[in-house]
């Protein structure tokens, strides 16, 4: 589990299916772990609780993040995620079905790097999985070292 | 002019054609601003100097940002547009030939959506200009309302 380099924050296990799918198609399947709840991406990110032994997360370079998370929200982890330095350079793309202004805005002033909207229709959805996968894997740069990986190489 | 959404800050003419180009094949070109200075960029954005009259750039959704620009360079423009309310949710993507780390650990350090490198070679060039535009502007999603926009409409 060292070349983690997507991390999936998603508890909508159809969701799940359809984003590792249009990954798969596209050769970018291999390097993506899937946490279901708030509390698990938090501890996957700062190698706290269950992830205190092994740092799955510290290879990080893209975190696809539901909002509307089991235990914590995912507005909440996009705040701790912008907030501290071993984490705030990792691209972070909100992936919801909410179209709300409220989460847009919210997600915004937190620091979010881009914010899509789930399409409905299955065959959209996995277009938007595909583009979004080429995009920030393939063409977006991220330094070489971000800094929370000086801690666990 | 009142439709400007993508602001592209970039001295080099051939670039700016290639992306023109690259733009215009889907559709997106019609919105283009161009400025091709950096002191330019920062009045246009925030509707003083030359701009002081027309506010060209109220309706920017995008900025397409070189980073070696003439007067005023383009990490200064980044940090200005991040720091002020009136800017600091548009997304800001730097398009760039630099791979120079420092470059792409500052930018991220000033908050930038996200960064590309320039391909040296025409086509891929233009197929990234292309890849950027339909996902910057067709799949992400920003605020209806952007802070700047509530003054000059």
């Amino acid at each position: 589990m060292n070349d983690v380099e997507i991390l999936l924050i998603e508890d909508n296990p159809e969701d799940v299916e359809i984003t590792l799918r249009a990954f798969r198609k596209n050769n970018l399947t291999n390097k993506i772990h899937v946490v279901r709840d708030g509390e698990e991406a938090l501890e996957c990110l700062f190698s706290t609780g269950r992830y205190s032994e092994h740092s799955t997360c510290h290879q990080t370079r893209l975190i696809l993040l539901d909002l509307k998370l089991p235990k914590v929200d995912g507005l909440e982890i996009l705040q701790r995620c912008k907030a501290d330095p071993r984490t705030k350079n990792i691209p972070v793309v909100v992936l919801t079905s909410s179209r709300e202004e409220q989460d847009l805005i919210r997600s915004y002033n937190l620091g979010v790097n881009s914010y899509v909207v789930k399409p409905v229709d299955f065959p959209q959805f996995s277009d938007a999985v595909r583009q979004l996968g080429m995009y920030w894997i393939l063409l977006n740069q991220i330094p070489a070292e971000l800094p929370g990986q000086h801690q666990s190489q």
